[in-house]
């Protein structure tokens, strides 16, 4: 529909647009966004004009502008990810009044870990992940949940794409990652020491839904060479109480 | 850019579409979404491909769309609402843990209270808000704090607006919300008992970035006649506490 004389969609056009803003970069002037989503300069002023003026983008003080709280209104008030993050919540404190370190939900998303919720202590220690960031399936203890409980077509498509390093203990060959795949079923859990950054260790758990399938992956980000048994015991026994929180919702 | 023949740009019919997804209506035909956007059904079929495959819209089992991950994360990773609620969140959960009472954070948007977060007991009352809700600010205790501190043009504005009755007590004349208004002032929070809903007091105190402007309202609802001093004593400590977070972020 209304597609440009290039003939990529205006739907098309405004992902892209969306696209250029991210959790560093918050505000750019409509030239910076047109550049980066490779749109000619009228173009992007007039596209950009025509978000601010639908609530969609905002402008600041400065001539700049950013993703506007009319989209994120739109965009959470109905969605799934919101009521999994809601039925997780309560559960996802206690542990994380225990835990005392990141504790995050994760689901997979177009191949990767998207992370809809994280809880941090005040003296929690390094973790990469965002709300509303993502991981790839192979290299984080929540991706490797996701996988390992995933459709086997979902497997073997991540497995056959480059498995990207992310830190020294990263597993970047498929047969290393069926390998943790294998042990994460048997076990119940993962546990990734060094695989995403070289000083930490992710530890997850899968939270199934009612009829016994994976929907989330809960986790924690622990240093490197903390005890994680405990902090497993806590994330299933949250993984349960989300569970009963899902069945009751 | 990209008009339709009737003059509405596809910015526009974007956010109709969306618009008609809501929390009670999570998933809809295209047929459906076209009936309540205004769309004839063949540009509703279209328009609602083009959104499914940008990944905005999913497709459910039964042939119904819903609102997809991949809107929620770009509208989120980057937004005003994130930081200021990941900066408000561990403040909240103390204060929820102590109170045991629906606890919620909310801003000013487009002339009416939209909230952010809520936090809720397990045996916590009723409370009519959500997530990414909205409430009228005439007539919640969040909307009034954010109203007694708002821009003189954004109060004559709501105040020159029909002052919807929601329940009982609602203050439903200008007037009576000047009254309510200045007395927010004097006393630096708002209670609000049977405003909304004739089983609950709303309490709220005002948030504060470093320039001292008011960002947000932070509330509890709390049965109607339960005691609000204490209470009050507890958002006000929170609300330091989210000043104190947002200074550091």
């Amino acid at each position: 529909m209304a597609n440009s004389p290039s003939g990529d969609s205006v739907t098309d056009r405004l992902v892209r647009v969306l696209d250029t803003f991210t959790p560093t970069r918050t505000a750019q002037t409509a030239a910076e966004v047109g550049r980066r989503a490779g749109l000619p300069p009228s173009t992007a002023h007039r596209f950009v004009g025509e978000l601010v003026d639908a609530g969609l983008l905002e402008r600041d003080g400065d001539g700049r502008v950013r993703v506007g709280m009319r989209l994120w209104e739109l965009a959470t008030r109905s969605s799934h990810a919101l009521r999994l993050r809601q039925a997780a919540l309560p559960a996802m404190e206690r542990a994380q009044a225990r835990i005392r370190e990141h504790t995050q939900l994760a689901i997979l998303e177009q191949d990767e870990a998207l992370f809809l919720e994280r809880l941090s202590g005040q003296d929690a220690g390094a973790n990469i992940t965002r709300v509303a960031g993502r991981l790839p399936l192979h290299a984080s203890s929540s991706g490797l949940v996701l996988l390992a409980y995933a459709d086997a077509d979902v497997r073997e498509r991540v497995l056959a794409q480059p498995l990207r390093r992310l830190a020294g203990a990263t597993p970047t060959t498929p047969e290393a990652v069926r390998r943790k795949l294998d042990e994460i079923r048997t076990l119940g859990h993962a546990v990734a020491p060094g695989f995403v950054e070289d000083v930490s260790t992710g530890v997850a758990v899968p939270v199934r839904a009612d009829a016994g399938r994976v929907v989330a992956a809960l986790s924690a980000i622990l240093p490197r060479d903390a005890p994680t048994t405990p902090v497993l015991e806590e994330l299933h026994r949250a993984a349960r109480e989300i569970e009963h929180a899902l069945t009751r919702a």
